[in-house]
C-alpha cells in the first residue's frame, strides 16, 4: 500500500528512517486506503534547512516575478481541479461540486497573492524634515509555518503560503495527517509553476513536528487553523518562542431568523450552510435563534420539509448533497451530542443517526439532523459539533438572541435574516463576532478581504488571508534619509573621480 | 491585398460601404503590404452602439468575475507572443526582442488589471455621525474611447482598455493606421478570454473617427497618447464636450550626466535610450546633457566608439539593435533635423543619415547619430524629433542643467547619472518633469506606479495605467445612510409579515 | 461708506486706482451696506505674483509644518465664530444657527487638512528590478486659484484652500463680490495663524478677475463653485489654456418618498432639507417624489402642517427658521418660478409670495412654499430655483421615479426614504448621481469623504474637498532609482576622500 | 511630603488603604522628592471597572467627536509645555529642551490621533457577488492598557492612550513609578480637553499592579516599553491570557562610519545622539562601527575634542547638554560597565565616571564617556548599558560592520554615515533592524510612521504609534450582505404600513 511521503526540496516522497506511519482512510468505505509518513524531528529540521538556504535568494527577488509563478499556479490548480476533488473526496468524503467549491476559493487567495506588487507598497513621506525623507518597507520574516485541518485540505493550506511566499518568505507546511494528499498535489502545481528549490516544503506529521515547527528558533512565525484547545496551544507556545502567530479555531455559528426574514430563502441557504460538508466547516451554521414562536415554527416545519430531500452518500456521486464524516471517531461523537440532546429534553425532530448509504455500510456517515427546543445550557448547544446537526433555540427579542450570540465562547461567524435595514445595521455593529451576514449564512469573506473570528475562535492581532496576511508575513522597517552635500551637486567636486 | 476591417461587437474584419481605405507599409521594405479601413461616422456609431448596449449587464458583473477574464488574456497573450511580435516588427519594423518587450510592458498592465477587486475598494467611515454610515464606491463611467499611437502598437492599447474594462466600463479603441492588425489580434484575444460581445470594440481610422470619438454625447471618457499639437487638441475638445480626459504628448528627455558617474555604465544604457526602437519612443533619451567638458569628452568619446556596433536592419534578424522609422516621411524628416544641426554649428560626431541596410534598400532607416555642441537654440535641441538621434549639450553645472530641464516645454521624462545620494535627491525633488530616473535612463513606472509626464507632454489630471487609471475609468459616489427604526429590531412588528 | 479692499501679501484692505466698486447689500434690510472693490487685471496678477513668489520657500516647508498652521488655524476659527456668523448673516441674511453650522463644515475641512501628513503619502515599491526602487510622490502644483460662490461665504473657501495650501501649493482667491467679508476675516484668521506672506490672497471682483485667474499662465489650477453655465464656461476656458479645473455647478435634488417610509420623520427632515438656508444650498431637496398615491397624499398634508410653524426672518434673530434671499433680483426670479407653477397647473398648497416680515418690508423675503402636482414638463421642475420651494411630483413606482432623476440634467444630490435594504441598496447603486442619502436628506459627505455631483453639475475628474482634494492640489512625480556602485561598499574606494 | 495617587474615573489624587507607597527621588540632588502610591489589586481592578463603565458610550460616539477631544488635548498640551518640562526635569533630571522636545514628540502622536477619522476607514467591495456586498470595520477592542518606563514620563504614554480612546477604547495606564507626575499632569489635560469620565486612568504602581492588567479578563490588550527581559515577560504572560500585546524592550544601536562620510557632520550629530538624556533612550546610539583605521582614528580625535564641550549638570539649566541618571543603583551600574570596559582591554578616550557638578554632589550624574578599541567579546558592547557612553569598535569592512549589527540580540535602530547611494541602499535593504537611519543618527520614525524594532526588541506583531497603533487598537470585522426582496420597491406591498 502506498505510503505518502514529504516534499522537501521539491523532492517528492522523501521518507526518514524515524519517520513513523499513519493510516489514511476512505470515509466512504472505512477502509484504509493509503499511509501517511510522520516526520521526526530530523525531517521536519531538514524541511526547515531547505526553507532556510532558499530564502536569500528568494527574499532578493522582485515581488513581481514571484508573483509571476502565482499566476501560472494558478493556472496549473485551474488545469487540475478535477483531479484535486478526485484526492478530496478520496480521502476527505465530500462530493465533487464541494470540494471544487472549496479549491476555487483556495484558487482566488492564489489570485490575491497575484496582487503582491501593489499590497507590498510601502508609505513613502517628503520632506519629514528640511531634505529628510522617511518610508516604510514591509520585509518578509524569513522562514514560516502553515499547520492546516482536515476539513479544508486543499483550500486552508492556500490561504497562507501563496501569501507568505508572494511577500519573500520561504514555508515550512505541515497539512493534517488524515487526508494529505491534495496538499501534497497543490505543492507539486506550484513548483511545476516555476517555484524555487526550498521555497515551499511539506512535512507530514502529528505533533511530534508541530513542536518543532513551535520552537525551532529559524521559524519567524506560524500559521494555524483547527480546534480551539490546539490553537491556544499553538499560539501560546509559538509566542512563548518569540514568534509571531495567529491561530483560528472553533466556532458556534448562530444565525438569527426574524420574524420578518423571507422564509423561504432562509430556510433555503440555511440548509446549505447547516449541513453542507456534512458540518465540518468552521463557518457552518449550527444554531439557528428563532425570534418569536411564529418565526420558530415556520422555519421548523419548512427546515423538517427541505431536508427530505438531502442526499447524503460517497464523493464519487455528485448528486449527493454530502458525505461521511472524517473518521468512525468523530461520527460516534456527533452521534453522542444527538442523543445528548434527546436526553436533555430537546427534540429530535430529524434525527440522521440511522442514516443508510447503500453499498457503503462502513462509510462514517450521519445525516441530517434538525433539534429543536434546544436551550444554552445543553451540551449539543455549548459544545462544537462539527457534523450536520442544526439546532433552534427560541428567544423573544432579537436583543435575547444577539445576548446568546455574545455570550458563547466563541465568535467567528453569525448571520441575521431580516428585510430590516435598521435591525441589520444594529445586530452588525454590535454583535461580538467576527464576521457577520445579513442574510447571508455563510459570511466568509471573498479573499480580497480577511477571515478571522472573535473570542475564543482567534489567537493573534491579524486575520487570515487578504489584506491581513500581508501584514503577518512582512515585517515593517522604517528609513529615515538626509544626505549631506558632498559638493558633488555644487561642483566642488568636478574633478573627481577622473 | 487583405484589408482590416473593424471589430465591433466580436463581429472581426467588418467593413461598412462608406469606409475609406488607407495603406498600411513595411517599413523594411518601403512597400504597402495590405490596407486598412477609415471608419467613418456610421462605423464609429455603430461601435459605440455596441459597446453602449453591452454596459448594463458589464456594468453589474462582479469585479473579480471581470477580472477573471483578465487572467485568461494574460495567458493569451503569452501564449501568442510570437505571433503579436511578428505583427509588429511587419508593420512598425520594430525587432523582435523589442517588440516582445513592448508586449511584456503590456501584459503588466493586464496583471495590474486583475488586481481590480482589491483597487475596485471603496472607504467605508462607520459613525459619520450618531448610527449614520458613509461610504465612497468608485463606480464605472460607461463607455469610454482610447486613441492609440504608432509606436507602441501592442502596448499602448494594453494601459488603456484592461484597467478600463475590468472597472466595469465598455470601449471603443481606434489604433493607429500605421499598424492597426497587432491592436486587432490583441482584441481578438480578450475575446477569447471570455469577455462578453460589445464589450470592446475596434474602428480603424483617421480623424474622422477620431472627431465622432471626441464629440458624440454617449462617450464619457477619451484616452489619448499621440504628439503633443494633436494631444491638445483632444484634450480641449473632449474637454468642451463635457467628457474626461487625459492626453498624453510629446517629449524631450534629457539625461544629466555628472562628473561622478559611472561613465561605462551610463554610455551602455544611454546606447539602448537613445537608439531603441529607433528612437520613437516618448520615453526615448534624446538630449545629453554634461556637467564639466571633461564629462563631455569621455561620453562622446567612449559612446562613439559603443555606437559602432550598432546593427540597423529588418525586423526579421533578430541581432539586430533597431529597425527603420515608421514612414518615409518621417525619415525624411529626421534626416533634416541632423542636417539643421550642422548648419546651425554643432559637430555631428556620427552620421547616421546614409546608413545602408542591404536587401533593403527601400526601407525607411536612419542609422544612430550622436550629435555634439548642441545649443538650446538650435532646431534639433528645441523640437523632437523621434528618431535614432542623440544630442549632446554641454554645461558648467548641475543648476544649469535643470534649468534647462524645466525651461523645456516637454516634461516626460529625465534621468540623472550620479553616484552622490544628495545630488540625486536634488534632482528628483526639484526638476519639473513627471517621471524621474537615478541612474535608469528610461524611468517607465512600472505597471503598478502610473505613466505620465508635465508640462506639455500630458493634458489631464490624471496619469496612465496604474493607480491613476483606476480613477481616470471610474468616479466616486458617496452614499450616507441612516436606518430610522421601523419597530422590527424592538419586536413591536412582530405579527408581520405573517 | 466702508469699502472692502484685497488681501495681497497679507496686507490688508489693499485697493489699487484701477478697481472699480459694487454695492454689498444687508438681505434683511434690502439697504446697501458696504461697498467691494471689483479687482482690475494689474490688481489680479499682483496677486499672482505674491504667490508665486511665496511658492518656493512653502513647497519646500515640511508637510507637518504647514498642518501646524492649520491646527492653530482651526482654533481661530472657533474662536472667531461669532463674528464670522454676524458678517455672514449681515451680507448673505442666513440665521445665525445656520451660519455656525456652515462655518462648522468649513473648520472640519481645516481639520481634514491637518492630516496632511498622512494624506501626502506616496508609494514606494522596494525591487520593482534587481535592486531598483520605485516610488511616487505627489508635489504641488504651484499658484492655483478658487472662485467661490455667494450662498456659502464662509464654507465653500474652506473647501479649497487649506487642502491646496497645505499640500504645497500657494492661492488666489476670488470670493462672491455678494459676501466678501467673512471670507476675508476667515483669510486673516490664517494669517494670525501663521501663513507666511503671500501664501493666501485674496482678490474681490467679477468675469474681469475671473478671466485672469482662467487665462493667466502662472495659474496651474482653478475650483469653482457656482451655477452650471457658469461652471461650464470656467471648465471649458481653463482646461483650454491648459489648467487643472474642477467646476461645481447647479442641482436638483430630488428625494424619493417611498410608501413604507417613516412619514414623520421624512416630513420633519425635508423641511429643513428643502427650506433651510431658504433653499439657496446646493444641495437643498426641491422635489419630493412620492411613490403611490397614499404617500403623497400623507406627505402634502404632513408638510402643510408642518410648514406652518416655518419662521422667516432676519438673522438678528436667532429663533428665525431661515432668512431672505440673496438680492432683489433672484426674490423675483424665485417669485417667478412659484407663479409659473399655477399657470401651468400645478397646485400651490403652501405660498410663500406673501410673506411679511415685520421691520424688514424691503428685505429679500420669500416664504416657505409647497407646490404639489408637479409634472416634469414644468418650469418650476426643469430649472433649479434656488429658493423655499418644495415641489412634490407624484409616481406610480420607484423605476419611475429613479428614471425620472436619471433624466434630469443635474446629478448632484439625492436621497430615499424607506424602512426597506433593498430598495435603498438598488436605488443607490444605480441612480446616476454623485451624493446619496438613504434615509439622510442632505447627503453632504463629511470632509473625510468628498463632494460632487454627476452629469452637469461638476465638470472635472475629481471631487472637492476630502482624499479628492489631495488628488486636485498634487501631481503625481514617479522616480525609479538603481545604484551602481562605486567601490565604496566593497572597500576599493577605502582612501577616498581623505 | 506630597503622596501621587491614581486618577480613576477622573477624579484626581485617589488613594486605597491598601495601596503601599515608593519614593520618588530628584536626581540632581539624590534626594526623595515625594511618594507614589503603588496600587493594590482593588485599585487596579477600580480602574479597569471605570473603564469598563465608560466604554459602551465612547465606543459609539462618533469617530470625528473622539478626534476633536485630541484637537483640544493638543491645545493644552501645548499651553502646559512649561509645567510638564518642569516635572519631567524634577523627576526624570532631563534638561528643559529635551524635556520639551520629548513632549513635542508626544505632541505629534496626538496629532496623529485628531486623523482618526481617515484612520479609521474601512474596505468596501460592492459586488463580491450579485447584489451582494462585503466591507470590513475596524472596531475598538474595549479596555486596554499601557504600562510606560522611565526614560521619557511624558513621551511614551501619548504613543499609546490617544490612539487608542480615539480608536473607542477605554484605558488604563501604568506609568513609570520613578516618575509619575507629568503622566498624571498630562492624563488631567486631557480631561480638561473633554474626555468623559472613566476612559481614561491612571493607576501608578509596581509588578503587583501589572500583573492584575497582564491577567484580568476584562482587559483586552497591553502595551508596553520597557526592557527586554520585562517586554518578554508582559508579552509571554498577556498572550497566554488571550490578551493582544505589543511589548517593545531594549537596544543596543549601532552607527556604522564609512570612510566616505561627513565626518564633522557625523561627530556633530553622533554626539547627541550618544549622550542626549545621558543616554537613557532606546534609539541611543551606544556603538560606533568605524570602517577602516583612518575613519576610526578621524572619528576618536573628533569625538574626543566635540566631548571637551559638553556640559552635564541639573534640569534646571537649559544651558546643560544632558542630566543626572535615573537613580544611584543606575549610575553605579554604569560605571562598573565603563570599568568593566578598562579591565577587558578596551581604551577610555574620555571618562566620565567622576565627572562633578556643583552644588548638585548628591546627584546621580557620569559624565559624556568614549571608548576605543571595544570588541564585541566584551561585556560593553554586549548589553546595553542606557548611560552616556559611546563605544568605538573597529572593522575592517562594511560586511563585518553589518555582520556584527545582525548578530547582536537586538535590532531596535540603527544608522550608517555615508555619502554613497549604494552603500546605503544595500544597508537599508538588508541590515536586520526595524529602524535605520542614513545619516540621520536617531531613526526614529515620524508619528505618521511607526516605531518598532526587531529581533528580541520588540515582541508582537505590530508596531508602536502610527498606522500601526490603528491596527492594533482595532479589530477587523467583516460583513457580507445581501438584501433579499420584499416586494417594497417592486411595489408588491405597496398598502403596507398604512
Amino acid at each position: 500500500m502506498n505510503t505518502i511521503g514529504h516534499l522537501i526540496n521539491n523532492r517528492p516522497s522523501r521518507l526518514d528512517t524515524n519517520d513513523r506511519v499513519a493510516p489514511v482512510y476512505n470515509p466512504a468505505t472505512g477502509a484504509i486506503s493509503k499511509y501517511v509518513a510522520m516526520a521526526s524531528r530530523e525531517t521536519v529540521e531538514e524541511a526547515i534547512s531547505a526553507a532556510e538556504a532558499a530564502y536569500p535568494a528568494w527574499r532578493n527577488t522582485p515581488p513581481q516575478k514571484r508573483a509571476a509563478i502565482m499566476f501560472r499556479f494558478k493556472e496549473l490548480l485551474e488545469q487540475n481541479a478535477d483531479r484535486l476533488a478526485e484526492l478530496v473526496g478520496e480521502e476527505h468524503g465530500k462530493i465533487g461540486h464541494d470540494a471544487k467549491g472549496e479549491l476555487q476559493r483556495g484558487i482566488e487567495c492564489v489570485e490575491y497573492a497575484c496582487y503582491a506588487p501593489e499590497l507590498l507598497k510601502g508609505e513613502h513621506s517628503k520632506n519629514v524634515g528640511p531634505a529628510i525623507d522617511c518610508w516604510s518597507e514591509f520585509q518578509p520574516l524569513g522562514v514560516v509555518a502553515g499547520i492546516t485541518p482536515f476539513n479544508f485540505p486543499a483550500m486552508v493550506p492556500l490561504w497562507m503560503y501563496p501569501m507568505a511566499i508572494v511577500c519573500g518568505n520561504t514555508f515550512v507546511l505541515k497539512p493534517s495527517e488524515r487526508n494529505p494528499s491534495s496538499a501534497m498535489l497543490v505543492a507539486e502545481l506550484l513548483y511545476e509553476a516555476g517555484l524555487p528549490e526550498g521555497v515551499l516544503n511539506v512535512v507530514n506529521g502529528d505533533k511530534e513536528a508541530v513542536d518543532v515547527l513551535l520552537s525551532e528558533p529559524r521559524i519567524q512565525a506560524v500559521s494555524f487553523v483547527g480546534s480551539t484547545p490546539i490553537a491556544e496551544y499553538i499560539y501560546t507556545t509559538a509566542s512563548a518562542h518569540g514568534k509571531r502567530c495567529q491561530a483560528l479555531g472553533g466556532a458556534k455559528n448562530h444565525a438569527i431568523v426574524m420574524p420578518d426574514a423571507d422564509m423561504d430563502n432562509a430556510v433555503n441557504v440555511l440548509t446549505g450552510a447547516a449541513f453542507g460538508s456534512s458540518g465540518e466547516r468552521c463557518m457552518a451554521i449550527s444554531v439557528a435563534v428563532t425570534v418569536g414562536d411564529s418565526a420558530a415554527d415556520q422555519l421548523v416545519a419548512k427546515m423538517k420539509e427541505r431536508m427530505q430531500s438531502l442526499k447524503v452518500g460517497a464523493y464519487t456521486d455528485d448528486s449527493n448533497d454530502f458525505g461521511p464524516l472524517i473518521t468512525r471517531e468523530h461520527m460516534e461523537k456527533v452521534k453522542g451530542y444527538i442523543g445528548s440532546a434527546a436526553e436533555q429534553g430537546a427534540t429530535i425532530v430529524v434525527d440522521g443517526r440511522d442514516v443508510q448509504v447503500p453499498g457503503h455500510e462502513d462509510g462514517f456517515f450521519v445525516g441530517g439532523t434538525l433539534i429543536d427546543q434546544v436551550t444554552t445550557a445543553m451540551t449539543c448547544y455549548k459544545e462544537e459539533i462539527f457534523g450536520p446537526v442544526l439546532v433552534v433555540v427560541r428567544v423573544n427579542s432579537m436583543e435575547e438572541a444577539m445576548q446568546m450570540i455574545d455570550d458563547h465562547e466563541y465568535g467567528n461567524g453569525t448571520c441575521i435574516f431580516t428585510r430590516d435595514g435598521e435591525a441589520a445595521r444594529y445586530f452588525s455593529d454590535n454583535i461580538k463576532v467576527g464576521m457577520v451576514g445579513i442574510n447571508v449564512p455563510l459570511p466568509v469573506p471573498v479573499a480580497y478581504h480577511s477571515f478571522g473570528g472573535w473570542k475564543r475562535s482567534l489567537f493573534g492581532d491579524l486575520h487570515a488571508y487578504g489584506p491581513d496576511a500581508v501584514r503577518f508575513y512582512t515585517k515593517r522597517k522604517t528609513i529615515t534619509q538626509r544626505w549631506p552635500s558632498s559638493g558633488v551637486r555644487e561642483g566642488a567636486d568636478f574633478s573627481f573621480p577622473a
